[in-house]
């Protein structure tokens, strides 16, 4: 038995988990894609606050980390340092299942009071968070309340449960996707890798 | 001009990440992946702490997280509770670079005062992190430090800058190769999803 | 004029919130302090989780530090690590208004789902958070929510708006009560500064 | 015996605290208070990064978050956020020994490749820390590297230890201190408790 097959069960699930993220590429919807990108554009000189919680909330720290070294003023929940909200201002919500609980209460209350635009990036665009959000960008991937006879998981992972368990999926294809939104983002403004690098924090 | 071709960047920008993800996968070492996988199967009765900074401290707390639904008694650097740790007790340490100060300087402490195991993982074994580890796992992929004339930077983007900025590569193949650990570690552990969601915390 | 006139505000502020910490010892009700002496000498085997928002929640990881340094196994909400609760674990909830939505959200559930055991620190034991705690410490301290005509408020600072802003007397009455619980659990561990030191993380 | 010498070691480890941040209180230097607010005032278009670790790192959070309230562009180490410094920005380092590797080194870089102005909240002006400080503010109170024959620490707590353990004097005495710095500057700002309530996150 070749050595390769001890540790056959990682490339299997990376492989899994590459086929889902090009999957969920494929589904990307290019209006809403284009929609992100331009609520990003025209926020530049505005406040984004990003909210998600578990491995979604890092997903989304990611994420913020890259829009701070385009420029961006960018916030992230639960940190220390929040940024009170006003009309113009936007709040990427980051849930897979698009019910979690600190996500759906956090963008009611920033859409309702704060007048915020909120941008949900779900794989339900039917769930709470959906519609609440003023726009949606669907990116598919079983999430962690994911079951067998749902569509959205099916059209994943067929009728196996895989081997990448809960939202494994769903957050690795929206990183993906976000910094494929970063790239985007480069391209519009113009900006360099160098320009980034300029913003990296350098006392650490 | 189809309507597709607006927002072409983003999903170029995911391909490339892709391709790069699958080329990390290839490349893995086979020994060098068994060897943490029989490291953190010996350490289910030990404290792990994960280390990294920047988008690679993110991910590594997405491992931390599934660790922890597993079972492992796993800490995170740099939050409010931080371990004592001990001989036999587990660092996981990751930096693209293999240069990042935190991260070198944390782990040299726990291997020389703690007796602790340093596992690396980075894209440079003959780094100052690399040299000092116990045992390394090499992941392929640009990182935010690599050059032009860069062997592991050529290998994988080419010959021209890539559209995801810095460390993105590295990140990413990082968090999926660390899910495909997850999976391995489920399989030898007999656990299923259902195992994991028990875990989950549920108070958020 | 003096010289030490022109910072005459900060020390008078300082006067003020070392005047307020006062009256929080002076009223603590001493059933309910040794209550939570009890519940946390019971608690050594079980798992502490700290809920808090904002600085209250500030306060609150600079307890569980202290616990951790004990040697108890504590947790603090928000962060990557959290535990799954069960029977017999333990919750300490800070909220000064006992209103702070995160925290009573977290509390109630951790109740009813987990059979854990709710230890409320507010200024309102009549608050939601004070009314579904299962044991309450009542740390008097203008917080947040204060009014001029509200009791608590007037005992603390007179009739007059104090200098140092919203739920800054409750935050640090809050922080001085928990370090002398802190004294009280070394006392009846017979613990030594030594001890802590020992647990003392030494890697960052 | 009555009930309450149950609890005792509670409040007379909470006197003991009072008793050290009154001291430290009449101990601060008026010159390096004003000039601290002075500092303050003048950077209210610069950026603030406030840099501790530990428990003295809760406490610069809670000071951050004041500053925010009051309408300063303020950073904490360590969290997603992080700003690139640049002259005129201000550094606020606390660490009462004023030797903490992180706080040191991370002050140190920003002074040099930044030129940030360094402001040093620790008891030993002569440290690492207050020595490459630009401005010190001298907090006394013992710190978790106090020793019997330490000056400082006897002036505090005179020859026995004190109930509460390691740098904890150190920590609520700058609480308060800093505490006191907000009342000032709202003074002089002409600042309301109403105008920082407006500022308050209310999406939590």
């Amino acid at each position: 038995m070749p050595k390769e097959d001890k540790t056959s069960v990682v490339t299997r699930a990376m492989n899994e988990i590459i086929e889902s993220v090009k999957k969920a590429s494929d589904l990307l919807i290019p209006e809403q894609v284009e929609a992100i990108i331009e609520t990003l554009m025209e926020a530049r000189d505005k406040k984004i606050l990003v909210v998600g919680a578990g491995r979604s909330g890092l997903v989304g720290k990611a994420f913020a980390m890259r829009l701070m070294h385009l420029g961006y003023q960018v916030y992230v929940t639960g940190e220390t340092i929040a940024p009170i909200l006003g009309p113009g201002d936007v709040v990427i919500a980051i849930s897979g299942s698009g019910t979690t609980r600190l996500v759906v209460i956090s963008s009611k209350i920033a859409k309702e009071r704060r007048e915020a635009r909120i941008v949900a990036i779900t794989s339900y665009p039917d769930s709470p968070l959906g519609r609440l959000a003023d726009q949606v960008a669907v990116v598919v991937g079983r999430t962690k309340m994911a079951r067998q006879e749902d569509y959205v998981s099916r059209q994943i992972v067929g009728e196996h449960e895989p081997l990448a368990p809960l939202g494994t999926q769903f957050e690795i294809a929206t990183m993906v996707f976000l910094d494929g939104v970063i790239a985007e983002l480069m391209h519009r403004l113009g900006k360099k890798e160098e320009d980034l690098k300029a913003r990296h924090a350098t006392i650490e």
